[in-house]
C-alpha cells in the first residue's frame, strides 16, 4: 500500500473515468435465489451457510464492477449480524477487493474517545501484523463518526498516515431526522455540520496529509440530500474527498451529487448500494436479462456511469 | 432476560449498593505478568495467545467485582484490534459475565441510519438465533452514537424493547475537544449536546419503554468531566439512566458524578475502568498485595464504593 490515499483516488476515477462508487450492503433474503439455493439449507439460522452465501453474492458483485469503478465502499453493519463469522467474512471480502485492484472503502463508522478511538482505528486501519493472517488486509480507507471532535479524529487520521491509508469523517448524514442535530444553528446562522466540516477541514489541510494532486487522505462523508451543503463545503475545501451517499434508492440525483467535484470532476465519490447490487430485483432489467442476475448488475453499473457522464 | 432493563437496573444497584460500574478496557501490554507467562509465546502477535491471555484476564476481572458492582462495561473497541478472533472473545465475555449474575453493558458506540442502523441494533442486542450459537448472548445494554438524530436512535431502542434490554445514547463526551462540537450554542444559548438530549428524552419517556420503577430502557452517556451539564439533565429526565464515564483515571470526583443520582440514589451508573482493573500498577497496593494483582483490584473496588458512599 504505497503512498497518499488522495493520491490513488485521483488515479482510481481517472482511470475507470467514473466518480461511481458501488456499496456492497448484503441481505440475505434479498440475494439472488441461485445464491441461496446452492446452499444446503437455504436457511438464514445456518450462520455458516449465510455467510457463505453473502461471501459467494458479494465476490461475484465486486468481480463484476471492479473493471468499472474506482472504489467499493462495504458496510460491516450487515456482516456484524452473523458475529464474528460475520467480521471474518468482511475482511476476506476487503482482501478479495483490494486483489482485484479496486479501491476499498469500509463504512465502519466508528467513533470514540483516547485509547479507545486509537484501537478501533488498529482494528480497522492497520494491516495485521498477526502470524496466520498474512492474506488479510485492512480497506484503504474508513468512515468514521467525528462526534467528540478534534480528540476523536486524530487517532483515525495518524494511522492512516502510517498507513498510506484514508478516513472519511461523517459530516452530514442524508437521513431525515439528520437536520434537527447536525443543522443546529448558532446566532450567525453557522450550522453544526459546518463546525465539525471545519475541524475536519483544518486535520485534513495539514501537509502530512496532502499528497502530489492535492488531496488530503481525510475527507468528508456529506449526504447526496442536502445539496444546499454542498456548494460552500466544495469552496471552503478544495483539497478534500467528499463521499457521497444517498444517489440512487436514497433519492439524491446525479447533478445533487456531482455538485461536489471540483472543475477537474475529481474531488467526490458518488455512492450507489442497493439501486446497483440488487438490480436483478427492477422490471428493466429483468426483462433484459432474464434471471442472469450477474448481467442485471452489470448494466446498472453501466447504465449509472453513463447517468453521471451525462450530467457532468 | 425478562422485564425492562430500566427496573433491572434498579434492582441491581440496590442489591449491590452502589452505582460504581467496572469497565473492562484489556491492554496486552499492562495484563498482569503472571497472565503473559502463563501464555506459551507470551507474544501479542501470536493471536490466539493474545485472546486467550485478554479473555482469560477479563473473566478473572469480572468474577472478583461481579459481587461488589450492579454491571460491567466491556468495551468491543479492545478486543476489535484482534479482529473476528477479538470478536468472538467479546461475545464469549459477555455470556460469561451473564453467566456470573452481573448486568452487562457492551460498549460499542456503534451509529448509523435505517437499515444498517437495524443490522447493527440485531448484531448487538438480539439474542442469536444461529443453530451451534446456543451459549452466545448479547449484552443487557449496549452505548449508540446519536450524531443521526431520532432516525438512528430508534432502530436500536426499538430492537431494546423487543429484547427486554437498553441502549445508552452517547450525549456528551468527556474528552477536552468534544466542547467544541457539543457545546456550540444556538441564539439563545441552547447548546448541541441539548438538542440532542432532548431528542433521546422524547424517546425515553415513551410509556412502552418505562419500567414499573419508573427509569426507561433508553438511557444516556455523559461525561463526569462536565459537571455544568450534570445539574440540568438529571431535573430535565428524571426517568433516565446516565452511564457516566470519567470517574478514575479521566479526573472526575465522586462528587461530580453523584449529581447525576436522582434523590433517592437511583439513575446514574459511574463508570470506573482503569483505575480498577489495573489497580496492580498502583504503589499503594503493590505494597498492601505484593503480586497478588486479584486482591489489588478487589480493593480498589472496594475503595471506589467507599469513596463514593462517602460522597452520597
Amino acid at each position: 500500500m504505497a503512498g497518499n490515499f488522495g493520491d490513488r483516488m485521483c488515479q482510481a476515477v481517472k482511470a475507470k473515468s467514473t466518480p461511481l462508487v458501488v456499496g456492497i450492503d448484503p441481505v440475505y433474503s434479498r440475494l439472488p435465489v441461485q445464491i441461496r439455493e446452492h446452499r444446503a439449507m437455504n436457511d438464514e439460522n445456518d450462520i455458516g451457510a449465510a455467510v457463505d452465501a453473502v461471501f459467494d453474492f458479494c465476490t461475484k458483485v465486486i468481480r463484476i464492477v471492479a473493471p468499472l469503478v474506482p472504489a467499493v465502499k462495504i458496510n460491516i453493519a450487515y456482516f456484524e449480524k452473523y458475529l464474528w463469522e460475520g467480521v471474518e467474512t468482511y475482511y476476506s471480502l476487503i482482501s478479495e477487493a483490494d486483489a482485484l485492484g479496486v479501491e476499498t472503502i469500509g463504512d465502519v463508522k466508528r467513533g470514540d474517545i483516547g485509547h479507545s478511538a486509537a484501537s478501533y482505528a488498529k482494528a480497522h486501519l492497520e494491516n495485521p501484523e498477526f502470524a496466520d493472517m498474512e492474506d488479510i488486509i485492512t480497506p484503504d480507507a474508513i468512515t468514521i463518526n467525528g462526534f467528540a471532535g478534534t480528540d476523536g479524529i486524530l487517532p483515525f487520521a495518524d494511522v492512516a498516515n502510517d498507513q498510506g491509508k484514508g478516513v472519511f469523517v461523517w459530516v452530514r448524514a442524508s437521513n431525515p431526522s439528520a437536520a434537527e442535530i447536525q443543522d443546529f444553528a448558532d446566532a450567525s446562522g453557522r450550522k453544526m455540520y459546518e463546525v465539525l466540516a471545519d475541524q475536519v477541514g483544518l486535520i485534513a489541510a495539514q501537509p502530512k496529509r496532502l499528497g502530489a494532486e492535492g488531496y488530503s487522505n481525510v475527507g468528508m462523508v456529506v449526504g447526496g440530500t442536502a445539496p444546499e451543503a454542498t456548494k460552500m463545503l466544495r469552496t471552503k475545501f478544495p483539497n478534500v474527498w467528499f463521499l457521497v451517499p444517498g444517489y440512487g434508492s436514497q433519492g439524491a440525483t446525479a447533478s445533487d451529487c456531482l455538485r461536489f467535484c471540483n472543475d477537474d470532476g475529481l474531488g467526490a465519490l458518488i455512492n450507489a448500494s442497493r439501486s446497483i447490487i440488487y438490480a436483478y430485483e427492477k422490471d428493466q432489467y429483468k426483462e433484459q436479462f432474464g434471471d442472469n442476475w450477474e448481467k442485471c448488475i452489470e448494466q446498472a453499473t453501466i447504465d449509472a456511469k453513463i447517468e453521471i457522464a451525462n450530467a457532468m
